[in-house]
């Protein structure tokens, strides 16, 4: 586990997932780690992972905040599929009603956060989750003759990135929530996976908040209760490896096909060798990743939309989307 | 005035150019209204003109508040030429160094503002404005060494509009300016125009902020120094004129071609009927819009770093830009 | 009818719309023309128009070649319901079926063409339309097992407009058709109306084929049997009135208001002179122009798929789109 | 090479860079190879390699048929450089003019073709390289006054891709080729390099044509003189590695680090596992892709342009673009 670390480290890498640093941390072993809880529940076609840090020192080995981790994980490749995206839908609107029930009533204001840049395919996927969620705080104001009954008022932003804006995340996300006051915030990420078949199949759902650097957008600066003063629920999904993992793996796989001993250290050598340019900042994604990104988009609107206003049916709340 | 002013808000309409609410307010004739200063130069193929509100009464009457416009007029249709290009966007830098004298000092903050909605062809001009300016906050925070010699911190951000995000664009503005503390704010927005020849070859500048409700935009609460607590400068643009006004037109032109009484009344009433669909939102655009405001666009943004980044040529500007 | 035709004629204006151009032929009574029959039919919240032209005589007068006109009219401004959308879905495609069945058999191929420009607003409906069809041909050829039971080849192009391409719409069509030999063409196209309560709430199918300069697109050459040596259903759904015809309603509504008497020479000369720039080519359209487009692509889309994959269902149907 | 060989036919993979090719086939070595004929020539910061095959045999070795191709190679990570870029425009204009000489008279007619899918980020160079292409061919049918003197007709397509038209490129530029008679078709596609750096610094032109399955384009079946009737020159510049190349790179850098012995055998098996999901299409991009591909297609556009229309200003030749 610790020379994983060091690869992580030397990469400059996130490891987004609470799933596979639990993974990392146990070093593929099935023990039991202090602080740390695990759960595995099975559904249908999903798999239901909760990961429970419970302490402060178990958070710092894991490299995560205390909290709830939820990972919601789809057969991969078959996320195409309506029956398997309604089952999926169905279970993060349940999850999130769970997550959210210590500190959302049923009319409480929601301002929806989709992170990443718009710009760049595989970054995309937060803003294209707020443009197929249903937003309804304006017709509060204006018009609360076309809402549905027992709707409550969701506000949605996507921020942009730093780099096109100049603007840190959490300087926007503040101004807005200090502006608007939500009573919960829920984010949108776009994450990088350790693993090449979890893009476009497994959703985390976490109450702890976006941490800095996380992903391939640029937020610097956590976006949590502490730093907003309002709740944050983070949902994130893979949608890139780097480069540097799928080349490690590849290595180790080969060490252990040809009986060479696998080193980190000249693993690590030989891949910033071959990924020097660029800064390193090289992902892996398959070709058909803006089809991935609208599908994934769509299935968390539709799951946090079921969840934020249960009982009104999914062609009900499209038509309140973009 | 009076009638006309009736016509105006039985549609519903806003005179954003305060060289045409002037035009209006003198009934068409050359008369001198107490409070209202108006002075035109011209300069090789571009007309500016300075309308001055020095009173609060003679605010309320032309219904813009107190404080300079200027607009910069070029010969319609002829825009897309280089060196007619290179006119506008050195009239406009030095018209902004100008008008920002008083408060905005070399190495002061500046936050850019597109409004608009960026999915709407005619209200995309803030959005592609931000698009194509150039972006340096983040460099002096992260790398200075990336910057020119002399670059001020220039943030931008393009809010969308209330019927997609639910959020005023003042809450979101507001929030950021708090936030980020520019010591300006440069706002730019698609205008409605009374004369179908002023799109995409007219361009306002003023020092008294945005106003509710103006252009096609959403932005019901105002933008300026006492909402925000910074300076707003609002360069807007003309990218429609409203059917109402141009059924009009047309009406008033036939009454003056075939000798008929023009009444305003039975105009209005008759324009309603033709127009009640859409609740009248109705605009007119030219064909070739999306190419207008594209261009339109890299005018205002060329022109806006100019002012912001004096002596940086425009092609290293291009580079800080999305 | 003949004035109105001289109005027309001098705002270089297509009446794309055979039920309107009919009611212009009329001069808006209730008589019989010879080589015209028009039936009207309703279900439920719809209204389906059928002119037949049976002589060149009557297509000369109508300015629409011999054929079969249907326009199925939704109730305006109430599209954007999802009963009604199945509502229109289900009858597009059933006059699809009809229209088609002298010449498609089940497995024959067919090619969609949308025509357009996709990124102009009020143009984009053909290429938006071509996004959201199953496209099944290259299954055939690269991997039948992908297909579902009774899929016929399906192929989709959005040619782009000569402006943009320098191409003739019917150069590339006509290229394409020649390749790979479709037994059907099925064309979309955004239309102009005369009535602005039409944009966003008919479609009209024909049998004859694109007819030169139709809608905003710049098709200057026919695209039909005679031209591309296939036959052509062309679909077309209003998305602008022309600022001219608008001016023009509203002179005549004055006129019948304030008993002035209505002339249309005067009316014609008046328009122009408002409307002069641009080359006159004015459109106007609904700010929610966009959206209107995108519900209106999915619609068409929806219909023409049940049409040509009968017994396979619309969200089945949804995953061969792009 | 012929190890290597097998490892590219094991994943799939095109090389598409002839001086990659080259490589490969002498085995990073300094040698000799009938029918291969290769120069170097460098210019300020440009190194121009032109390999010539002569023999259909050494085509079938080198797995590209017999013709020249010019690489015109930039430092790499500098492009983003004005004076770099106007340095490569020459460059790619000198070259384009010398191999289009033999065929290619001052007014002929030319048909620009943009390859690839202008939805998925990495592929969408060869339609962004249409958009900013001067298109003139229409001027000459129906302006003839807006052309500059000597402006030759040329027209532009980007066909989009088998994926989502179910056309073969092919059929579509047969078609359209055969319909308007073009003297020379000019084809840009994205490529896969072999080398990270070559991203956004190489540009390969070619007079043999595109190949089949080159790039991550789908063109199947070859675009070039035999199967178009017209020669056609290719410009190909690389916008991903495929990521079994990068982790075959990471492997043997390993192995020569570690002395442990390189397998090619078990490198193919090591990756195939790690790389199985999504059918083995993976591709490493930098972060910035969006950015590096409208860069290139901005110089491309440029470099076409400055060949086609000698003489005559980038600036004014802008004006004829999308």
């Amino acid at each position: 586990m610790l020379t994983v670390n060091n690869f992580i480290k030397e990469f400059n890498l996130n490891v987004d997932l609470a799933v596979e640093a639990s993974d990392l941390l146990r070093g593929g072993k099935n023990i039991e780690i202090d602080g740390i809880e695990e759960k595995v529940e099975t559904s249908k076609r999903l798999r239901v992972n909760t990961i429970t840090v419970t302490t402060p020192e178990a958070g710092a080995r894991i490299g995560k905040p205390p909290g709830n981790y939820i990972t919601i994980q789809a057969p991969p490749l078959h996320v195409n599929d309506p029956e398997l995206q309604e089952e999926i839908i169905n279970m993060l609107s349940k999850t999130l009603q769970k997550i959210t029930l210590p500190f959302l009533k049923p009319n409480d204001p929601v301002l929806l956060v989709g992170l990443g840049n718009r710009y760049a395919a595989a970054d995309s996927l937060g803003p294209k989750f707020i443009e197929y969620s249903p937003i309804t705080r304006h017709y509060h104001r204006y018009a609360p003759e076309a809402l549905i009954q027992g709707m409550r008022p969701a506000s949605g932003i996507a921020p942009g990135v730093l780099g096109t804006t100049g603007l840190e995340t959490l300087e926007i996300i503040k101004g807005v929530a200090e502006q608007t006051k939500p009573a919960l915030v829920i984010a949108v990420d776009a994450l990088a996976a350790q693993q090449i078949e979890r893009i476009g199949s497994s959703i985390q759902i976490s109450d702890t908040g976006i941490q800095p650097g996380a992903g391939i957008g640029n937020a610097r600066h956590p976006l949590n209760q502490r730093t907003l003063g309002v709740p944050v629920i983070a949902i994130g999904c893979p949608t890139i490896v780097s480069a540097a993992v799928i080349s490690n793996q590849s290595i180790q796989k080969f060490c252990s096909n040809s009986a060479c001993a696998y080193d980190e250290a000249a693993a690590t050598e030989s891949i910033k060798k071959v990924l020097s340019y660029f800064g390193g900042s090289l992902s892996v994604t398959p070709k058909e990743i803006d089809e991935i990104i609208k599908n994934t988009a769509k299935i968390l609107a539709g799951g946090v939309a079921a969840a934020l206003f249960p009982g009104i049916k999914q062609r009900q709340l499209e038509l309140y989307a973009m």
